[in-house]
């Protein structure tokens, strides 16, 4: 049952078709209906806050394609992650321009306005491999309304690279740092300031690394305070979690 | 909101004193409350079905007594699963007669009542070590109203121990099978009857049985049809899941 | 020795030509013949019940059809999971219509009969990715007799969609749910009502999901009772095990 | 060299003693010195954000005594988890009130000063035995200046529970899940606002939940957006994030 | 159905009460009846081979008393491993000198007899740590009626210590090999001899050796042929199966 | 130094050309030229034995050749395992009827001659998919001069299969059983018979089974005592141990 | 700030324009550019030592294009490891003879000069499928000025190969062993000699040695002293650590 | 056959009481008496290096004095690692002052004696609660004849406070790292010398850091190179390590 449909019973017991009782019996049988509202409601505010990320992985083209347009149809937004190229050129060829393509991040997106820009958050990586899962991070973070700014390949291994850097941390409002291997880079960053740390592990590193699983747990054991972590590689995640430290932060004033 | 919460608004629009709109409007503001009624019913509908479990290791005597007590203040019933002998004695010094224990099980119980059985659950076990989960989930069906079997030590190593019983299959509902090591029992019973089996794998054995792991894992690869496996050592949840199979199917009627 | 050969040996015995304790002697050397027996009844009993399913991967087409010819041979049935369109098409090919495919679900069936139906399974997915494998569940309840209703796409990041369904709920025998990633859905279901649950945990996700461990894991863990788990990606294994359940209640009146 | 050894360098530029390029020289050698400035800057900053936070086990009593005294000899502050009330106890007897205890997190700490209040943090927890750990989430985010909120026991198994206390969430800044066994809490919280959340495995649970491992595998694999996981029974990790993104959000107005 | 069931039936064809058609039909009705007789027949072979092996921990000392005196009441032979010295004064103060103990192997057995000896098996150790498992696997040898012969602590840190003592592995008919730590004997042993080797890792070691999976791990991926593994500690499995081994041999001739 | 180089230095002495002092030390020195002799007697020995098996995968056309050729070259054997048809293809062009060809089995091998047969191997298989792994078992004992019987397909979903054909393992001195998926056919195989038993889990199966992992820690914490695991899918391996073993037996006759 | 900046600061000190206290306030604002400075220093210390090596895949060949060009320009020397063919194809048609190729190591190089050599390392390997990664190592170790000696296919299956050539062991200064499957080689030869091993676990075999974590874990594991373990197929770290003891050892003269 | 043994045979040759090829015959039987004496020589060579280490924990009180006994009765040193107190104290009261003992590195020694120090090894903690570990290793270099220096505390979560101690760096041979929860440690260090560096992770921390595994991993997978990595919490053989390269380093000269 939708609004209209309360409205409905709700009407009949304004014009006395009904009793109190006979409307309280229907609209306790419909709980959830009211929850489409609340839905309804969120979504609203969703669409202001992280929009829907498909992960385009495992997902045909023709699944994409529906996904895309129905969310044209509903003057909706999408995000969609981790898609190729050559998928992205098939949505483009139905779509137009209303697709907009992110390479480096991996990121298409439909629907997507222009937001105000508040706030900054900074991603860090650790090697040049650990890029790609920054862009998707940073384009994460362009397109929900932060500014980003970049401070790339400053592993551990040349702690001085960072520690000339530091300049970066402070115009920060969040950190994102992206490391792959022993996944050090965090502690490291964490214990030189105040922002909170959002730690993307990578699948970048062989042998022992486990695909990402060193990293991770080097990430989650640190010696730091103030470290959040997301999943390997989910650069989105990384993204859309500073995102909302940093809206919350400027929708609080 | 509760239901007189809901039933003030509807007087309300009743009586002309709120518009349709306004009571819209309000109504649309407390959908957990009318939630509140589903989950009032549900509980109803629990306290017929699975009652509340409480998993007692890490929890202080006077936590566990505390929550015996207002179990019973509100007609409830709680099953108390790895009870220690000590704690079931204090909670008795407190609460008397009102505590039953169930001792190989590890189980103490408050408020319940004794339910209509139907419906029959067999439970096999693949050595003597795996009896105390089996004697948990025997209890448990038998607190949920089923009748119980019992086949125990007849593991795969002597499989004429197993084939020499199979009357005892084709009275029972469901079976459950609790089984350490390389927990093979369910395999072998699944693939000589058409029953439900629940599986229960066990942290009995040693070295790379990993405590209850290998069991696990056979368990989930089993190369036999009909097979629902639940958490090591989890003869609660084995019992339940059996007893809503045994429910549900003379509930059907 | 089959049912002839102790047919001779009891005729012998009726007839006079060999005494009790020879015939005794002589039946006792052979239980694994009588068991032929048995296995032939149970054969047939499982007929009705679950047909052999055939795992296609790592499998040959010309083995597949092998059996499929040997499976047609001898009137019986047979289940391909996970098989290719490819090699369906070419058993296709030679075998003509008594091949039927359930492309979704990935299924062809050889020898397969229209059962009467009785009982409804539930299949409830998590996201979109878990479709393939609630397909393959979907279309096993199907096999074997059972009616399907299909709730696809009530994440708990949108706990709304879910809550919003409970209808589907109550009139289902049996709960399937597939879920990938944290593999928290069958949780929530599970305590939004008494319906026995199987859950199915996917290998959808990346990273720290380690192909369906922490869904598997997750599931296994559950907070709430009445949940009976099967293989990762084993659509095949919960729609046996749904149906079981399903037969078990209607052939129990 | 410290400030001092810097403050004479530079002295004796300025009157001549030595040249522009011994200056140069002299201060090229001591980029460390120059770092312990840093140190000491950051550590005031720190003092207004993250106290020291000393792991108790595996220290001996005299370790952890002589800590709290260098501690208070400098004015400055030490946070003591995971402290036993044993040692608590000595620690009093030797420093008196200087010591304050917060048993249920099982926090001590010596020379905290009182803080400006500002920002909320909401703690929820999946069941009774995550509190040990909010506790210590909920007592550090006091300590470091923010207001708490605690919404305990409303795991996913009854969501009704959650979803009926969605007011808590409105008012909050951040939310810090602490969920063991599946670790599915963070996934329908997250799903339900738009606010960062801190979620914090706990080695609540038993057999395939591993110590705490599914539920954190959960977390990371989670379905919902804007969610950062701390290590398993982190309560101090997820309080320190918590009151670090709640400071920069309230340092930035 | 026992041999006085299946006699009646035979009997009752024989003298013309019941036909062949009838007889057929009963009997089809007891193949584990039938499977009895073989297990019977097996438990008279088995007790001249692998005599029951009861895992002593988790089981209480009234149930291990129970197992040894319904043993002794059918004078079978019982072995009782891992047994704590505590259980097994219990046992000799009800039982007497039915109960023979060998400490070091902590084997207890109730009913052994004296087998005549064939064949060698010899045992050889990585360290002296190693020793107990050793003897456990040396004890079972014994008592399953073969010679035994001990190498120890000829780890391949000084792969001296075992090339100057080869003349140990002419006479042996098997040769079990207990090593912990990397468990690195086995393939250097297996390398030098053209004998069956059986190999047993041991939880002897620490740190990234977990509990002696690393020993285990090593000894599946040996370099070398013909090694067969056992269970981590299981000396019991190891002896068992040299003994089989030598059995089989000598009772081949 | 080779048997020449010590014959020179004892012929010197013999001559009085040098002392017994210098002999000695010059002796002292070439303990390991002594070794190669062992090796060469070792290899002779070997060559009666197992013969060098090389592991094809990883390892170039050109190389696999060149092995292929040296062994010719001093008229040894050599076993190619998982080798591809195409690699055989190659090594056939150059070397013609040299090589000889098992497809099912994956191996190749030159310089191969007859042996003398004794003793017999059973190799049982779970099912079907297994069959390669076992024919590399199979081929493996054939290579080694022992007699085979195959009893493919009676995995325990089906136990009758297997109860119905215990006449298999009568005549064999060895019984290898290779399974995939819970691995819990030795088990049941070792519980009927008296023989040693030699276990190979293969990577048949998905999800929780691991690549095989299920299976192999199943029959490592199986409850059946007397039998040798070997490594996942190492059919060669368990050839080779079985006809050790079957080796032995009738050379110590 | 760079030097120029400092020395602006002290000169603007030293001409009385500003105070102490003002250039004490600047200077403690620019620890970072200091340690650029010893960034600087320390890059040219490294170019003694270990060149930049740059872990090839993952990267695309215009990003390794532009690192050799880069490094080319600023006359410095970088290793690129696991290089494809067709990757160095490339490189050489654009950078021409200044890129070096090593095709059995994998390794290009670019604006590598010759360096004095100074001690010896001996590379050992199990297998000769560990070779590649031996090379790498070999490789390295030239590169970076060391004399090598390769002592290949040794293995612990065949200890007399290791022991018959010690004398390889002699007159090295560091001994890197590479070994896969178990693992044990390091043991062995660490037991053998007095000086320092590097052991490189290889991803060599199958099954339970699980890309060389089974060799890993016995590496680490191993019960002789004196043995540093490098990350699975790591010949590059290997070659980079031995080389490092090698030039401490001379550089120390 | 011992020295004395090939002198006989040799003596009888020169003597003409046997002939060469009786000589020949004679010796080829007996390489492992020959390996005897390498044995004995490379035990010499090894008091002088690394003395035998005992592994305390699981050996009986009797067992280590029986070892400490027979090591002082020839002359030889043992060093007993992980000894507990208790035990300490027991060999004390037999052996008095021929037991020494180091409480912190939990080492005692028997019959160790002065060495000549040559080189210094600086050992590094990240955190207080690795000093144990560290201990171990620096009390191993000084038994081994090595100086030691000590930088304990110095995590990356303060970056500063190691690169303000840059100088101890300096003047060492060889840096140990030890350190627990993310084991980042060692990455920075090896980034900021050239210096080899024996990386040691200890099972400091808790939740996801795993006994050390993280740590372990994060080492093994470090973006730095020149790092060897020993087993977890293993000083001692970190010790060794660096006590060999020392060695070796000034052997050499």
């Amino acid at each position: 049952m939708n609004r209209e449909g309360i409205e409905k019973v709700l009407s009949a017991l304004a014009s006395g078709e009904i009793t109190v009782v006979d409307a309280l019996e229907r609209l306790k049988g419909m709980p959830y209906e009211d929850l489409e509202f609340a839905k309804l409601d969120h979504h609203r505010e969703l669409r202001r806050g992280i929009p829907e990320a498909i992960y385009s992985p495992g997902k045909t083209d023709a699944q994409i394609l529906e996904i895309a347009r129905r969310t044209l149809a509903r003057k909706g937004e999408a995000v969609f992650t981790r898609m190729s190229e050559a998928t992205c050129q098939k949505l483009r060829e139905e779509l137009g321009d209303e697709v907009r393509w992110h390479p480096e991040a991996r990121i298409a997106t439909v629907g997507s306005e222009e937001r105000a820009r508040h706030g900054k958050v900074l991603i860090v990586t650790a090697g040049t491999s650990d890029i790609p899962v920054a862009e998707e991070a940073a384009v994460t973070c362009d397109l929900l309304g932060c500014e980003t700014d970049r401070l790339y390949d400053v592993g551990v291994a040349g702690v001085h690279r960072l520690t000339s850097n530091l300049r970066h941390f402070e115009s920060a409002d969040v950190i994102i740092v992206v490391a792959g291997m022993e996944g050090a880079l965090p502690s490291v960053v964490a214990g030189l300031t105040d922002k909170p740390v959002v730690a993307v592990p990578t699948s970048v590193g062989y042998g022992a690394s486990f695909g990402g699983m060193a990293a991770l747990l080097g990430m989650l054991s640190s010696c730091s305070s103030g470290i959040g972590v997301v999943n390997i590689d989910n650069g989105f995640g990384a993204g859309a979690l500073a995102a909302l430290i940093v809206k919350n932060k400027h929708a609080g004033r």
